[in-house]
């Protein structure tokens, strides 16, 4: 174990730098080793103060790091000044690309004493305890699609998704590897093959191959539409998910509000080549709208920095920051909302 | 009123056949007219035998109809000899496609007395009742990608998403128009435009432009991500949704789920021009796991007869199918399952 983790923390726009400095504080109560932390003021904030998203001399900085925490980036929802995409494409989709994060790694589980929107009827089906390993490097989200004839009756506008034999095989080899780790050792594909039938062809193709190597897991496949259906009817029949890159996108976030908010879903941005730091971030966005409140809940984040901890090789103190979530959300009082650093306290103090 | 209809009946793969004649018994039972219908044998079981899909002259001669019945498509999953996307592009899609049926509507509905997935928490928000109107001619759907290296690790594949002005104008004008003639006069554009940056910008200018035509009609936007939390936490707050083809493939899938089932998901392929007869079909696929059983609840092949009638002018008779199947639904007994052609019986005698 190194003795010291130097973390580029980016806590972004809106909530970010609230639930990251919680995530930063367990962090540092949790980990064996001393945090470093470097913070990079990027956002909706300095894009609009100075017209930078993310400069290279700054990628290369963050680059030397060990991990990177963030927060969520986005201004203000229809801000003039601030086209749909710029942030989006210019920071974060900038940090996953160049970072090759193509591992964007997304626990799903309903923990004991949560609320959830679910029936119990459906919660009685079983235990919902799955990740989604979603592509994060290909798909429609590459940048690939332009427009001609634009603001005019005649615009024209495409979109490319962009899919390799070689992007989704190292993706799919590390979700069969992630389902081999589990008890149940299920991996379910997610796609749309009847209607996108070359990407489709690829990523059936590769999971039949790949699972040649896995012969003890089980593996089945599901349309993105159906199974929409399965994660809000019976979301215990999951284990691994592995899926495109926009799929992903939305099958995590109900997989989110399923198992009880976004306000503590969790994820990672996994390079498991380790040629570049990993990044891990709630999958909440910045929610403007109760931004400087201590209103956000940083669970999320909490539960982030455990995720990063473990990519660090420290697997003792993410499990620890895991229990205390554990502990301190089964002692939530419904109805009586606890400021964002009052949550990161309670947490941290178990530790 | 005319004193007949004339209705193309393609039943279709698995439970289609089944669930069909029961939307045709309750279509003849309902109807001030009567109704002619022409059955068209297509699907998986006649490519397998022939290696037709549509021909030509079947499409020629379905055009002919004032509109089409259809039950569902799609034979074995993972059938070797069927491969994946010959039967929805060469029949589902290409008749949506060829007979420009560019509003996909899907109502979705808590019905009195049916179960759903959510929690009493959730219900308790408010009346589910609101439409997503998907486009259905345009987007990842057109066919428009390929692949090179194909099998091999250097395999690449495309898969182009089309947005023209002119399709999403078409389409959210009608769904501006159904938002106006509904009490709350809400209407939700559904995109990924942070990503999706060409496409979403044709969606949102578009919106915003038709919006001056509509000013009482109130308008809001989600990312598809976000659309899927506020589906399974809060589906009270939609009231019209209007969404790219893929994004409506997926989300409507959820609405059925969240809002009773796809056992109850009705939709019609709307050409509001009248250009070419519109097609209604239950939302759910073949099962072909349960087919020839009398298992298949065809309530969401009746109600598709309802949206049939009242395209084809006859409100008042859609209204009565839908009466009968809300009588109906609020006297089921769970855990006693009917067979298929009972439940079109009891709801047929209802009229
Ligand atoms: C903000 C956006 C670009 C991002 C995505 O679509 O990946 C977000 O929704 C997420 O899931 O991390
Ligand atoms: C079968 C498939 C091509 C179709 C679609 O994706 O549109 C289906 O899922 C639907 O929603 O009608």
């Amino acid at each position: 174990m190194t003795s010291s983790h130097r973390i580029a923390v980016i806590g972004g726009d809106g909530i970010g730098p609230e639930v990251t400095a919680e995530a930063v504080k367990v962090l540092e109560a949790a980990s064996e080793a001393t945090i470093e932390q470097t913070r990079y003021d990027l956002g909706a904030e300095r894009y609009l103060a100075t017209g930078e998203v993310l400069p290279d001399s700054v990628l290369e900085e963050i680059r030397t790091h060990d991990a990177i925490l963030l927060g969520a980036v986005g201004g203000k929802p229809g801000d003039p000044n601030l086209p749909p995409g710029i942030l989006e494409r210019g920071l974060l989709l900038k940090l996953r690309f160049a970072l090759d994060h193509y591992v964007n790694l997304r626990p799903s589980r309903i923990f004991p004493g949560v609320e959830t929107p679910l029936s119990e009827a459906v919660l009685a089906k079983g235990d919902v305890d799955f990740v989604v390993v979603r592509e994060g490097t290909e798909g429609p989200y590459t940048g690939n699609g332009g427009a001609v004839r634009v603001g005019t009756p005649h615009e024209i506008a495409t979109e490319v998704s962009l899919n390799t034999a070689f992007g989704v095989e190292r993706v799919v080899r590390d979700a069969f590897a992630r389902a081999q780790a589990r008890p149940r050792r299920k991996l379910t594909l997610v796609h749309k093959t009847n209607v996108l039938v070359h990407a489709g062809a690829v990523w059936s193709r590769v999971v039949g191959e790949v699972a040649q190597e896995f012969p003890d897991v089980e593996v089945d496949y599901l349309h993105v539409d159906a199974a929409t259906i399965f994660l809000s009817t019976d979301p215990a029949r999951f284990d691994v998910v592995v899926t495109d890159n926009l799929f992903g996108d939305i099958i995590t976030d109900l997989a989110a509000a399923v198992t009880g908010g976004i306000g503590l879903a969790a994820s990672g941005n996994v390079n498991p080549d380790r040629t570049a730091p990993s990044m891990f971030e709630p999958v909440h966005g910045s929610a403007p709208d109760i931004a400087g409140q201590q209103k956000a809940d940083p669970t999320a984040a909490i539960l982030s920095s455990a995720l990063l901890l473990d990519h660090l090789g420290e697997s003792d103190a993410a499990a620890r920051v895991e229990k205390a979530v554990l502990s301190d959300l089964a002692e939530r009082v419904p109805g009586t909302p606890r400021r964002t650093a009052e949550v990161g306290d309670a947490i941290a103090s178990r530790l």
